[in-house]
């Protein structure tokens, strides 16, 4: 099953489908048929997503006599437009970026981490398929794309075992870890240059995790205007996503919708001499097996 | 007039005050008085916090003749327990404290930072005064302080103009920027050594920015156990309250309810020869003028 939050009638929604070809049925709907309180946004629902609830709202989709609305009616939003902290991320997680970074302005040595490089990304909102990617000149003269696996948690937990890491998974969407390379380097720590408002494309849906094989081997790829930059499969991770949960649950408590962005691979705007980044007008298109397409396009800021 | 957030009778609630002698006032006994929805909690209050209702507050709490509270009869908890977003936080923003970290695991050079050093730190929640610091061997061996002005924004923004800082501010508290040493340097970006469970002591009170004389220049000073470990005032810092807000503003909106930590200065465990980091049962007292003090002990996760 997919879940994915839209606006229709000037309205925002939470939805479910398994094709989306078939329409996307109203969480409210689902709830309403299974006698349960409707959860208000996605933050809601995963928070209230046990295995149970999730297998009787797929039983009850398959009974099917919903009414449903076409994706082409509605306006997607990113899955979980305001998550509830700010986006956690990776750096460097897979081993041909981080070769591709060596000796660029945001390396500081280490080619191959020993341990997983976390920092963190605002996302106020997330902005979802189809919106723009806002370029402030003002701010920022290097904007870098960078296609990464969004893994979105389920369930609370703190010192989660690794064997345990896969059911506190709600699911995956894709995300466009968008990144202002000169304020990365200028400020040392990543935060503010990762940060900027429109900088965290997600979506289009959430697949949930019963939808993907564990451990988890998605081909992604990124374009920039049909052009392929980015390449690659999920398995070629440094760390994987039972390491990674495991190693930062270790003392922090993660909270069910929280979001973890595990890292992109070779082929971003700053690995290329001269560097590749966007400019206004440009299209990104971020791709992931068994999730979808999301698309963004660059737009200078008036 | 402050600010505080607080537990009695087993219901966490807030209130205000203009001396603690005097008691606490629940804020729901002033707004039933002034005829309006009480707040849930802090961030609500934050939200709502015109100039004119804080006035109104203030005038109707000199009234007087409320019930009060008294400071012993309560549980004080961090003035935002839960933040609505990760704390933003500064590195290396005292000079003294900049130099001291030269040449150690965490420096990388720069001993006078060009820009604002930016990360962010989870607090979820953020303890209070008089909670316990958990010291937890499994994840960390290098537990550090770091006494720090924190700064309350209370009005959305961005693109904030330096002269506008002031009006974007809701007020001010201590906090106690806890960090795990080993863990900033083994994983190169700081977020995960600074986002440990209950690493985010702040309080007691919110001094609301009508009390504090801006630009502000406030003596801030921690120890350890008794022992001054460090003694500075806010006008050290290297980058400004007007410049960090106006800076981190550009291209990035600026909530009512986030916190920033403006930096620590000199006297940091780290910065000894050799380091003399926490251990469980130091009792460590992080005091700002007009603002009070926030006592916390380590204490070792059984």
């Amino acid at each position: 099953m997919y879940f994915v939050t839209f606006i229709y009638g000037g309205q925002e929604d939470i939805g479910a489908f398994e094709k989306i070809e078939a329409g996307i049925v109203r969480i409210g709907d689902i709830c309403s048929r299974l006698g349960i309180k409707a959860p208000d946004d996605m933050n809601e629902l995963i928070a209230m997503s046990s295995d149970e609830l999730i297998e009787d709202m797929r039983v009850a989709l398959r009974g099917g006599r919903f009414k449903t609305v076409s994706k082409d009616s509605v306006k997607l939003c990113a899955p979980v437009p305001y998550p509830r902290r700010n986006i956690i991320c990776l750096g460097k997680n897979y081993y041909e970026h981080a070769k591709e970074l060596e000796g660029t302005s945001i390396d500081r040595g280490n080619e191959r981490p020993e341990h997983p490089i976390y920092f963190s990304k605002i996302a106020d909102p997330a902005v979802g398929d189809g919106d723009d990617i806002i370029y402030d000149r003002s701010v920022t003269d290097e904007i870098d794309y960078e296609v990464e696996l969004a893994v979105i948690i389920g369930r609370d937990g703190m010192d989660i075992k690794p064997e345990d890491v896969e059911k506190h998974i709600f699911g995956y969407t894709i995300a466009n870890d968008v990144s202002a390379r000169d304020l990365q380097s200028s400020h040392k720590q990543w935060f503010r240059g990762k940060s900027l408002s429109t900088f965290c494309p997600m979506g289009p849906y959430i697949a949930h995790r019963s939808l993907i094989k564990y451990p988890v081997e998605l081909d992604l790829k990124c374009s920039v205007n049909g052009d392929l930059r980015q390449s690659s499969n999920t398995r070629d991770m440094i760390f994987d996503i039972e390491y990674i949960i495991s190693d930062i649950s270790r003392g922090m408590r993660l909270r069910a919708g929280d979001i973890i962005l595990t890292g992109t691979p070779s082929g971003v705007g700053l690995g290329f001499k001269p560097c590749k980044y966007l400019k206004p007008g440009d299209i990104v298109k971020c791709e992931i097996e068994k999730i979808g397409a999301l698309v963004n396009q660059v737009v200078e800021k008036k």
